[in-house]
């Protein structure tokens, strides 16, 4: 069991890694800080939390573990609040959707990654945020993926390793770059896609109400197209690189269809059709085991 | 109460249009057509249908009403077996998703389009098919478009409306061109997308095993993309020209994105990301009222 942990943040993601973290039994105390007091004070009342501080300094104090679990836009100014009272007893990790940035602006701040910095991300999530919409069971079987640089701690490493096993996650290790550009097809694309699409049919709701009469799979998009538009903001700017190169290759794809379309290109368009159902059997295969929750502690302890 | 309900075609709509009328109360006797033997004998078991003929003019004989629930693609050979003994004493109606090349069909075999067919399409569905999948429920508190045409018996229109009114539905009179415009925005188009997107997807899957960091919104865009093909596939071509029209606006959308993602136009992206919050909170008020079974058997009686 570690002794203190230190959550930058207690939205959706930290608030839920401090609730696992208690249920699990996996540190003895908890300090949050959080820019929006409401939320802190919520946090305070749900339990979530032991302590607060509005000093980043003081906050991370003897901490063993300190998860910075803010907007990724925010992480470089938690950077320089960091560096004046960076410990080398303490391990830091994050939680960002996107990687190359974040160690990109370690860089900026530190000249190199300091070695018990150890990016991560857990492929976990919901449309909603804040820390009422946390849950201590958000990461049970979920993946996270690490991504260590060159000069990484392997302590450090494998103390983060452990302590995301302690909550339930099944650990991958990947270079950032590959990160990237895996995370920009299964998740940051698809993100734009629904939110292009719902953008359009919006336009046209206003102009002909045709919103009654949809059903089924646009409710899907809508919802999708729900999640927080300044963290998608920070997502699509920090992944931009693999994200453009992703549309294009699915206007590609669009193009491609138009062209089957115009042709009635019957068995083209029914072969594309089944690909995406072969796909279907393929992802479900591939969703994460359930969660061993005795494994993983063991591991940890 | 009707006496004799004819459904051609008991799968999942069939076979729900089937079970609905029964625990309604809305008709005597149910006799069904379909192709597939498997599918009639499992009707039969599961007291979906009363009995069954291969004959389609046997089937139709002295039906009230007749519901052709067949795949959009066959319609036109079913027209042409209905035909030979087309009975002024019926009234017909389908469930196509599309309706313009539904009416062409009708025009095509028949001349002009019988004054007693009457095109309609129930807004409800699943991602499942056959009569297996099928549920007396199925339309409670959904809509249905109904496309009269020109020269409809009103009396016929006013039969097909009660008749679908008495299986919980909301009946929405709408041209046949504006619904096909309607439908290819608000379902035709959504899953083209989910189709092309897990297609090019499941291709960088077979190359980087990647599937396994999916989560949250793609596996939404994979059960989309899990519809039968071959009915998605008579979809798109039946209603390619309003598709390929709202492709190339959708490609000029993404083209809008890519844009503001290497301007890094922030403003622009997070407006683009709030509209379709904004687009869905629209669209959560628009969605159905809840079934109003009493009422609904009051104005069928």
């Amino acid at each position: 069991m570690i002794n203190r942990l230190c959550v930058i943040g207690v939205g959706l993601i930290g608030g839920s890694i401090a609730r696992a973290a208690r249920d699990r039994g996996v540190c003895r105390e908890i300090i949050a800080v959080d820019q929006d007091n409401e939320n802190l004070q919520d946090a305070l009342r749900m339990g979530v939390i032991d302590d607060h501080s509005d000093d980043v300094c003081e906050a991370t104090k003897n901490a063993d573990i300190i998860v910075i679990a803010t907007p990724v836009g925010a992480i470089e100014a938690i950077f320089t609040a960091l560096r004046p009272n960076w410990s080398a007893h303490s391990v830091y990790t994050d939680v960002g959707s996107t990687k190359a940035n974040i160690i990109q602006a370690a860089i900026n701040v530190f000249g190199e990654i300091p070695s018990n910095f150890v990016p991560a991300h857990p492929i976990a999530g919901a449309e909603k945020s804040g820390v009422e919409a946390s849950s201590p069971s958000l990461f049970d079987g979920k993946r996270i993926i690490i991504t260590p640089v060159k000069n990484s701690d392997v302590g450090a490493l494998k103390r983060v390793s452990d302590f995301w096993q302690a909550l339930g996650c099944d650990v991958s290790l990947m270079d950032a770059s590959r990160h990237d550009a895996v995370l920009a097809a299964t998740s940051h694309l698809p993100h734009v896609i629904a939110y292009a699409l719902v953008d359009l049919i919006g336009r046209k709701d206003e102009k002909d109400e045709i919103f009654r009469y949809a059903a089924g799979g646009f409710k899907d998009f809508t919802r999708i197209a729900s999640s927080d538009p300044s963290m998608w903001l920070d997502i699509c700017l920090g992944n931009r690189v693999e994200i453009i190169k992703l549309i294009e290759q699915f206007s590609g794809e669009l193009d491609g269809l138009v062209k089957m379309l115009r042709d009635e290109a019957s068995a083209e368009l029914l072969a594309t059709f089944e690909n995406a159902g072969t796909a279907r059997a393929r992802f479900l295969q591939q969703e994460p085991r359930p969660p061993m929750i005795g494994n993983s502690r063991e591991q940890f302890d």
